[in-house]
Formats: C-alpha cells, sequence, structure tokens
C-alpha cells in the first residue's frame, strides 16, 4: 500500500469543475482530496485536521462521509476514463460525476492524528452510473465501510 | 415552520461532548449545527459556508451528509430526552448519541445561499437504537433525503 497519490483523478478536473470543498483543488478552505489507482483498487489518503472531531481523540463522522462521498465519484471517474483507455496525468480531461446516493456504516471509532486510508472497489452497473464500495482504514484498523453511488454529471448541470 | 431553533439539544451536552465539528458548540471551526423540536418533527437549519461547494451555486453532497448526520444523532437525543420526561433547555442533561449508519439520497441539486432545513422523524427501534430519517429542503426544495441510525454513546467511549 502507497503512502501517498501520485497521479490523481482531481487533478485533471477541468478548472470549473475543481471547486468542490471535498475534491477541489482550487477549493482554499476545502479538503484537497485526492484519488488514484493502487492496483486494481482506488486509494484517497486524508488526515483529519485537529478540529475533524466527534469527541476529543476521535474523527468526526460527517468528516468520513466526506471522504467516502468524493472517493466515491473520484473512483468512478477513475475507472470510466480508464473504460475509455485514460489514466491520471495522460492530458485528457476525465469525466465528471455526482453523487446519487452515500451510505455509510461506522465500524469502529476512528482515532484522530492518523491518516486515513480509503480503498475503493469500483462497479459499472449503467454505462453513466458505478457503485463504489470503499474501506476506511486507520493503520490497519477497519473503521468505515462505504458505498457510494455515483452517476455521470449531467452535461446541463452547470448551467442550471 | 420556525426560521429559528430556539432551545436546541447541543446546547445543553455537557462540555466534553461539545467539541464535535459538526454540532458542538465548543467547536470553533465547527459548523454549530443545532436541534430542536417543530411539533413531533425535529428541526436543524444550516446556511452552507460560501466554500461548502460541489460546482459552483450548488452545496457540497458531504456537507448534506453531514447535516442529516448530527441532525440524526441530535434528533434521536431530543426524543430519548422526552421519553425521560425531559425537553431542551429544562436545565437536564441529555444522553448523547453517536452514528451507526448514514445514508443519503442525493434527489436535486441543492442551491447555495439559501438556508436548508432538516426535517427528521424520530422513530425508536429498541431502547438504545433509534431511526431518523431526514428531509433536507432549500425553501420548498426538498434536494435530500436521509436515514441515520443513532445508538447511545457507550459509556466507555470517552475512556477509549
Amino acid at each position: 500500500m502507497v503512502d501517498y497519490v501520485k497521479h490523481a483523478i482531481q487533478d485533471d478536473y477541468s478548472d470549473e469543475y475543481s471547486h468542490c470543498y471535498g475534491c477541489g483543488r482550487l477549493n482554499e478552505e476545502g479538503l484537497k482530496l485526492r484519488t488514484g489507482w493502487n492496483g486494481d483498487k482506488t486509494l484517497t489518503i486524508y488526515e483529519p485536521r485537529a478540529e475533524h472531531t466527534a469527541i476529543p481523540g476521535f474523527v468526526y463522522g460527517g468528516l468520513i462521509g466526506s471522504i467516502i462521498d468524493c472517493h466515491g465519484t473520484g473512483s468512478a471517474a477513475l475507472a470510466l476514463h480508464k473504460k475509455n483507455g485514460h489514466e491520471p496525468g495522460d492530458g485528457i480531461e476525465p469525466p465528471r460525476f455526482v453523487t446519487g446516493s452515500l451510505h455509510v456504516d461506522f465500524l469502529k471509532p476512528t482515532p484522530q492524528e492518523v491518516p486515513l486510508k480509503a480503498i475503493g472497489t469500483v462497479e459499472e452497473i449503467h454505462p453513466k452510473k458505478w457503485k463504489v464500495t470503499t474501506e476506511v482504514y486507520a493503520e490497519d484498523t477497519l473503521c468505515a465501510k462505504g458505498e457510494v453511488i455515483a452517476v455521470v454529471m449531467p452535461d446541463t448541470f452547470l448551467k442550471k
């Protein structure tokens, strides 16, 4: 398991799609989540900030949900981009997904001051709809499981 | 429908339980979500910050998930407190819940610059486990539906 995502799909989103609080490289206050391939799994690594606490010492569940959310749309984008013959860093703009649904099962209290690793498995359930199953680890402890249904962003979305 | 929650359950949590990024009154960087009764429903009102964007003009889904999460634990606390004969503001410390699971269905893009209202229905499914079904509105538009399974926080949680 690598400790750094070298080529992330979010690095290649166009500027107009790069303002997401969770994963936009242009959102100064945001989390700047980055998702790449790790073998045939997808990987997002994030160390929560001190304020991302539920009770002192443990990570806020909504932050874990946010990681699973953006990891999900990023993973779906990676998978469709791969299906189209591309990979992050090759200079081709990837597809952009939105979240249709998000589910999180919180299994154990998640300790702070540890980088969290979200590891995803992507499955195409429709050409425009992908399911991403995610496990979130703090070191070797599985703390949460998630599922995102990610949908290709409609062309009209920006104009609405 | 009121526009302000006068007595919120989070106002009465003890200091040690008031550091949550989502709903802790002592978390300076947090969202400070506040949940109270509105008739037999529960209500949380929050206007997302400018940076809480998915793409410009629309609210970040992870933020909506965070609202549903804390609204869920807060609603469960309200309901158990009521079952025990209490209400926010009566000077009795309420029970504190943790999130067992979180589910969000994103129905429509959620516009920014509008206060969001999360309206919850609480159901006891076990003395220590409550289900909270939530609808999130931007003005009159239902933008997301959520479900939280909230569990009474174990006494040992703070000591772990």
